[in-house]
């Protein structure tokens, strides 16, 4: 099934930023043709005065835990982290089935096309990717057992995961808590995994001050030189957070090709104190993207929210409004993050995967707007009322016309 | 005419905060009854399953510049200050009346209700009030003549605009632009002027550090205590921004119960840095209240970002997720701005001015929720999608009818 969206601006996202008024031939699963032309085509969208850009991809989630919404907020991080460990320990798959529906729906309500997720029990998860439509990267949470509530051995969970048959739109990870629940032992157990299954792996790291100062008493090393030094860094490596690092530590994520998924609103929801030193990660050359976090330290599973706050608040960090542009920020939500995924995914081009959004800008909130500043008003002013259309892997999985769709409906079910 | 709003789980934000589960007679402008009784009406709301809330104050804007978005970004201040100089010395009555309108539309879609406006023309932007039915607090701008592109003499024009007869959901006021452009006499001016017509007065007070380095420089003292010792602090001000205010200003606002807008958006995406010391000012006994600023500098005139924004950034800045609670930020965008403008508005109770809105939480970005969290959700998760009804001065300003309006005409129209 192919179809033609006719006459859109293209925000292409691809090496020159190209901004297009063209034509996209999406075709079975990929985007096949974008230009000019009229290729044959089975359906037709009509994107007259519509913006089309790459779908946005959230770098990091728990989206499992998205019926955890407004009951972890105005509370220290100690406590947080208590209350959210109690929420974990009661769960059921129902449970966690009930709240990835509800926090994929949100996500593609705001245009969010792919996410990446960390949690034990993608299994169920990938269930709901399947029934949503949307595109997962599902890494299976790791941790030295005593530490968990998982049956078995969590490092074999994440390999009968990793092995199991998966949907077209599904893609497997394998994925570490962190340093403050993780021996060596784990991170070469997981490492051996990654290399066997050719698989990305993804975890937290450096978050916290509390959690890097801890390690550094029992290390007399800081975490990312510790992952340095047993040969755990790579470009397989896609690391959520990293908000307490060293310009050392930054030099080594360089070196070593890993990605960093900067979660802005979730670190300051938390309080974890200072900003991601994004502009030392960018002089640097580390790959940066956006992820929202879990709707219990965000609470939005939204990529509109997190562009603004994350460019404003690292321009008002460093006392200057352009030491983070709108492109980039954009280039983070889409583009870079295809690259940490090593996935044809966020650029609007002839060969990659037909994930794309149609965003609605001729409304209150985002007009006036043109080719010039067209970036800046999806970074700055837009929000998930002005996405129109979402396509994944080549399908329509949200259109107008199913924005009446019954939401209410996740009101009174359980999601613990 | 008289409107039951029937069944809905009332937010009061009266002195308790009590959430009612109760019915709300709108008789006229006035909110005449609320309770579990069913008075005499002549239309009817159903609000079950809906949230009702005192509709929100934006106490900071320059709504005549809301064409100037996606205009001034990923620009140092300078140059921000630069370019907003020369667009605004190109402006029409039209542009300024177009801009006015397309502001005013998002803030009531996002469930603004009351806005106070910091600009010249302000009669101008009174026409576009009485055209969308928002509430407006309107604070013409004064300036020494040397700084002022406003023909005549700055003070005279506001005291013609107060003199003159206003529309029901207008409050003149006045304003001054700030120390930078104003000498002492102009505020000596701009207080005989309140005094007389008994309004109140509005202005920037230290939003960068420039200003208030400059200003200590020439005058050997800070603003806050030159202001203090010209008798120009009184509760008939409320002063935009307040980032670079010592623990001493902060006294002197107290004692002279000044109330302060916190533009937390804004400061931060013209990286001002630092943020307003709101732990302080509280401590303090000061009334804060929430505003968005232009939509140069924010981009967005919207109450649900705003309230957001702040929770986190002060959060993250005090490294303590419990430095401001949820029901202060609440508390800031309605009870707090009725308090500051000393108007019967912010809270819902009998006598009170029938500025209302009606949420739908029952959408993927706000459930869970319950009597419990509803706060949280409308403060960390809810956004414009989420508002159903808008209610000013006892009439339905807009409702889910009116969500088709067409949009896309103000997308070529001309705002200079």
């Amino acid at each position: 099934m192919s179809i033609l969206i006719r006459n859109g601006t293209v925000i292409t996202e691809n090496d020159n930023r190209d901004i297009l008024h063209a034509n996209i031939l999406v075709d079975g699963n990929d985007i096949k043709y974008v230009g000019r032309g009229e290729p044959d085509h089975d359906q037709e969208i009509d994107a007259t005065n519509r913006i089309i850009l790459p779908g946005f991809i959230n770098t990091h989630a728990h989206v499992g835990m998205s019926g955890f919404k407004g009951l972890l907020d105005d509370m220290v991080l100690s406590e947080f982290l208590d209350k959210t460990s109690k929420l974990d320990s009661q769960r059921t798959e129902e449970g966690i089935y009930n709240s990835s529906l509800l926090g994929m729906n949100e996500m593609i309500n705001s245009g969010i096309t792919s996410f990446v997720d960390l949690y034990y029990s993608e299994d169920v998860i990938e269930k709901a990717v399947e029934k949503t439509g949307i595109r997962g990267f599902l890494a299976w949470a790791t941790l030295d057992k005593e530490f968990t509530t998982q049956e078995g051995d969590p490092v074999k969970n994440a390999e009968r995961f990793i092995r199991k048959k998966h949907t077209d739109t599904v893609t497997p990870m394998v994925g570490i808590q962190g340093i403050y629940v993780s021996s060596d032992e784990n991170y070469y157990r997981v490492k051996e995994v990654s290399e066997k299954y050719t698989v990305m792996v993804h975890t937290h790291l450096s978050e916290t001050r509390k959690e890097v100062y801890d390690f550094v008493k029992t290390h007399n090393e800081r975490p990312v030189e510790h992952l340095g030094s047993i040969g755990f860094l790579s470009d397989k490596l896609l690391a959520a957070h990293c908000v307490w690092i060293t310009l050392n530590e930054i030099k080594l994520l360089a070196k070593h090709n890993v990605s960093v998924s900067w979660n802005g609103i979730s670190n300051a929801k938390l309080a974890s104190g200072g900003i991601v030193p994004v502009p030392e990660l960018l002089s640097n050359g580390v790959n940066i993207s956006l992820g929202t976090d879990s709707s219990g330290s965000n609470n939005s599973l939204n990529m509109f929210e997190e562009m603004k706050y994350s460019a404003i608040s690292i321009n008002n960090d460093r006392w200057s409004a352009d030491t983070v542009k709108s492109q980039q920020i954009l280039d983070m939500a889409t583009r870079n993050a295809g690259m940490a995924l090593k996935s044809p995914l966020g650029i609007i081009k002839e060969g990659y995967l037909a994930d794309l959004i149609i965003l609605d800008l001729n409304k209150y909130n985002t007009i006036p707007y043109n080719d010039s500043n067209v970036v800046n008003n999806i970074v700055f002013s837009a929000n998930s009322g002005n996405v129109d259309i979402v396509i994944v892997n080549g399908k329509v999985i949200k259109s107008k016309n199913s924005i009446h769709e019954d939401e209410s409906a996740y009101l009174n079910i359980n999601y613990l």
